[in-house]
């Protein structure tokens, strides 16, 4: 539907269109691919919600595993996924681990060499693909959620832009990256060895700085989560929020795991959710 | 469940349990997957559908991607999803192409050398997988559908032991493999040029030979499948369940094509109507 995007792939679902486009990004200066599901005529939608997905993810992933065609049928929202990193580059250590570089752009604005002429991924979302939604298909409100190392994109973009997101939400977020494994080595890498530099982009410290978002924050998490412990510290953020007074629904849930079986089930409520806020 | 079955993969997923077993198949003589998704207590269980899938599939495509799981939550049934082939072999031709040998069984006993010793489909879903449902799970009433070579799958197998399965449905089937060129080559390279011995593995020649199944059949095809001109061949099978009063309730969906977002957009359907036989 942007001007400037070419369509790549297109599948009718639960009487919508679900729809892969291709573009090129001024911001990360690559093509990006993301993902659609427009549940109606686009000329009839009025909202819509940014999904940021986790490490190894790419615009796909959401789309064919979560069932946000069904929990979106009859709505006039859309969603749009954007891809996790820039493609097609080959910088110093890009594609050699899985929780770096490519697949794993962590949604922050690298300054690192070499990065930082590419991996800008927190501008990327929240400002072209923000652009896009505002022009291309003239959205009137915008919510963001995400998983894992998206939800830690949405979380940080809603706390740093409260204007610009109605409402926040996310499955299994990495709440505290610059004390996690997974946080410190891709903040290394892309904003260098100075810890100052590394809180702009940690969901915890933005609420212990004084950020906050106007609604309550959505989160669920599995309590059989394998990277609970070491990775998400979701405990981390739920004392941040108590302590600064942001409101939080945090949900433990038993038995379920950090997989997309986990978001399939709970997607429902993060979408009533969403709707709720995009629609007052 | 299955006391020779080795449990590799557990996911919670809307209250029940995704699983993925390996067991030793006494007829194909291979290792064989196949992935069950579990509502509910495994005591409390009492009817289970089979789902044969497509080409180029494995055990674990509908489980991630055609939203099962909400579709069986809160019911007493399970679904069990074998494999589309064995695997693990190096049979001439076997690997060389995505429509013939492994991730395309067809669902028929081959009798063609080196095939005849382990691709028996037929019966490793007809004798071996409902043997596991009737002993592992103690289930009751059975009903079967699939995707496109196992939508092919669950109307022979319906059409040829209708005392076996309570109900019978199909999404884009392959209804009369004789004459498409996918039906051709496998049938060509499992059973061999007398074409004699294809009739029985071909739904419009079983419904022409005087086959029916007690039930309406239900099939959901969409009118933009790719594959519906030269493979699918919808209204063979249409026309000869008319002259032969076999019940059909055959739906062309606008603006669908042969992929999961189509299977995803129709499935709750074919879950209650599965729900209906499998209770009465």
């Amino acid at each position: 539907m942007s001007m400037a995007s070419t369509l790549i792939k297109e599948n009718t679902c639960f009487e919508g269109k679900t729809q892969i486009f291709e573009h090129f990004s001024n911001i990360t200066q690559t093509l990006m691919r993301y993902a659609v599901h427009l549940p109606c005529d686009p000329k009839e939608v009025e909202h819509g919600i940014i999904w940021l997905s986790g490490l190894t993810c790419n615009e796909e992933n959401f789309i064919t595993k979560s069932g946000i065609q069904r929990a979106l049928a009859g709505t006039n929202t859309l969603v749009i996924c954007p891809d996790t990193s820039p493609r097609g580059l080959n910088l110093p250590d890009e594609h050699s681990s899985w929780d770096f570089g490519s697949g794993a752009g962590f949604y922050v604005n690298a300054t690192t060499e070499g990065y930082a002429d590419h991996y800008k991924m927190y501008d990327y979302v929240v400002l072209e693909i923000y652009k896009l939604l505002k022009t291309a298909y003239q959205i009137k409100n915008v919510s963001i959620m995400g998983h894992s190392m998206g939800g830690h994109g949405a979380l940080i973009m809603g706390l740093k832009e409260p204007e610009k997101f109605r409402s926040v939400s996310a499955f299994s977020p990495i709440v505290h990256p610059t004390q996690c494994p997974w946080g410190q080595k891709a903040f290394t890498g892309y904003l260098g060895d100075d810890v100052k530099t590394w809180s702009p982009y940690d969901a915890t410290e933005l609420v212990k700085a004084g950020h906050t978002h106007p609604q309550p924050i959505l989160i669920d998490q599995g309590s059989e989560d394998e990277f609970l412990a070491e990775q998400l510290l979701t405990e981390d953020f739920k004392n941040i929020c108590q302590t600064q007074n942001q409101a939080l629904d945090c949900q433990y849930r038993a038995g379920y795991d950090h997989s997309y079986y986990f978001i399939a089930s709970f997607l429902q409520n993060h979408i009533d959710f969403h709707l709720q806020h995009l629609k007052a």
